[in-house]
């Protein structure tokens, strides 16, 4: 453990990709990263020495979630998220906005924040950069994220502008919040979030108010959410170069194992995504040669692991019949599995990179994954 | 791993209860033993190597669920069931009588067998006693249950007689059916099963015909299907010592804990039962102080883990107000904790019974179980 609050060492850059350590009190962070996401205080299906023993160094808490199940205050009283979830390592939190717009009913947005009812009761709430900042604090987080809007990236260019507008007021009203933690704030980071779709006077805009309010680390928001890969790729042509080098650069939600190879191409250090632990709840198994669907008949009498080769029991120790046989069954032991594997394959394809980028090969390492993974020349 | 067949080797006795120890090929089973329930060739929510690292030394696998899915000739092509699962210990599989009659639809039950449909797909299938052999011998079984039928305790004596002598001629074709299968008989045990519901000369002229046919080990079948632990206890306060002192007994689908350590004090050395992984499921815990339904809200935040002095992490690592929050949540992971918790609980009850019986001091560990666990003097 270190003794830092927080640094951002980068040891190798390879084209645009990096290889970096991040250090806090909790632990250092291998960067690029994969954050394993633990929604409600559990990342689905998997015990937390198991999170650790595939190689995540830091995995992400949704504020949403938490503040409604436990809630926030009942939280602390329990030690914080740490201790509740048995995860010594830092831990991540988003601030709730994102998941407010896509789960909530019935909210009011305006300057001062959100009023929603909850998904699970219809109790009613609020969040404001204030108010996230304290429940981010409240649960322990070791990276607290700045509480933004994220509007659809297809809105008309005058919507997303005035958005990114009061997402950097929000920005600069969070700094303030965090600050004010003063204990909590002496031992944690806070990272701001670019927004600005897909328009680069717009990212540049909100990547400069961030530089001015400064952060430890910066996001790129507002992608993934369904603009496709190739209009993702063309963002991340421009906007990790308008922040700062020297802090790293996360990439909320995203993604696809060939999302995080050609977001890691073009310059981005973090990703957090549900991706590898929801399809293996639902039988898809990530390879190094493309997502298979273990539901399908054809592995009905498939003798082979998921990869022979991985040091991971889940992959290696069981056959794609036996793993078939599970999800067909709604056997909980097929989620477990799957997912297992998964967050194996992410992690791997992590420090697949990370070695690439230090021996200065990315480009190579990028081109042969994508012909194995998208069964095409790169 | 043993080079013997199998063997039942008696170490201690202790008034009624008995310490020995199984031999077979695939590993060795200490008695009293608690076979943890593998109904679709999983333990649910329970990796294997978890399993046995609880102190199983066998599981149990269901005939009826698995001959349905995969399908019993599937399973062969696979390798048997412990290679499918991953469980290279001792496995033993009950007949497929006692699922037939509780989960199928449409039975036709006559002296040749029963015709049922499956509870999955409606599929048309047959159970007798050379099938039914046939199928345990196809998933590679260790310990073979004979094939028969399981009345209601409560049905008229001349039912109860004629349901029994039904079985004892079915135990007499299992047999012959299970030694037809050459190189399987050679390396695998068949226990028969004593019926007689709560009738203690049904049950004694059951375990003569038993005896006569001449099996490796005796079940006690027949009970746990609604008659109360009263009934239980009397029928046990007799049957076991109306079968062969020189081989292990079984009690099939038993049990509570207070249950486990009554059937033991009274001569039983095997268990089964879906208790623990079906109530960890349910958020129900076992403990030494009685069992308890982390759904109640008095463990909200009840920071105190379910055993702090056990060595197993599910029971220790987590807080109540945690596995609370992951029921209430429908977390898989809280399945899973407080599955593996009781596997622990399990486990842990039959070492200390298999300790107790070594230093002779049963009855005393009995009356103080008791007395912690039914919060009453014995």
């Amino acid at each position: 453990m270190s003794s830092e609050r927080f640094t951002f060492q980068l040891s190798h850059t390879d084209g645009r990709a990096r290889r970096g350590t991040i250090s806090m009190r909790r632990g250092d962070i291998q960067t690029p990263a994969f954050m394993p996401v633990g929604t409600a205080a559990t990342v689905k299906a998997m015990k937390p020495e198991a999170v650790r023993a595939l190689g995540a160094d830091i995995i992400l808490g949704n504020t949403y979630h938490l503040m409604l199940r436990p809630g926030a205050e009942r939280m602390a009283r329990l030690g914080g998220l740490h201790t509740f979830m048995n995860w010594p390592r830092p831990i991540l939190t988003d601030s709730g906005g994102y998941q407010v717009m896509s789960l909530s009913d019935l909210r009011k947005l305006n300057e001062q924040g959100v009023e929603f009812r909850s998904h699970i009761d219809g109790s009613k709430h609020m969040l404001s950069p204030e108010r996230s900042m304290e429940i981010q604090r409240l649960l322990g987080s070791d990276i607290v994220m700045a509480f933004d809007e994220c509007p659809r990236a297809d809105r008309p260019r005058d919507e997303i502008a005035a958005s990114m507008e009061l997402s950097m007021r929000w920005a600069s009203r969070s700094r303030a919040g965090f600050d004010a933690g003063q204990e909590h704030a002496a031992a944690a980071a806070l990272f701001g979030i670019q927004q600005g779709a897909l328009d680069e006077d717009l990212r540049r805009i909100s990547a400069d108010k961030l530089i001015d309010i400064g952060f430890d680390g910066y996001a790129v928001g507002g992608l993934a959410v369904g603009e496709g890969q190739e209009a993702m790729f063309g963002v991340l042509d421009f906007a990790p170069e308008q922040l700062p080098a020297n802090a790293p650069r996360y990439l909320m939600g995203v993604g696809k194992p060939d999302d995080l190879v050609g977001a890691v191409e073009r310059g981005i250090d973090m990703f957090d995504c549900v991706l590898p632990t929801r399809s293996g709840r639902n039988g898809q198994a990530f390879t190094w040669n493309g997502p298979i669907n273990l539901r399908n008949a054809r592995f009905a009498e498939d003798k082979e692991p998921l990869d022979p080769a991985s040091d991971c029991s889940a992959s290696r120790d069981y056959s794609k019949a036996y793993l078939h046989h599970l999800v067909k069954a709604n056997e909980m032991l097929g989620a477990m599995l799957v997912t297992e594997h998964n967050l194996a394959f992410y992690q791997a394809l992590m420090r697949a990179m990370r070695d690439a980028i230090e021996h200065g090969r990315f480009a190579a390492f990028a081109a042969d994954f994508r012909r194995n993974y998208l069964g095409k020349p790169d």
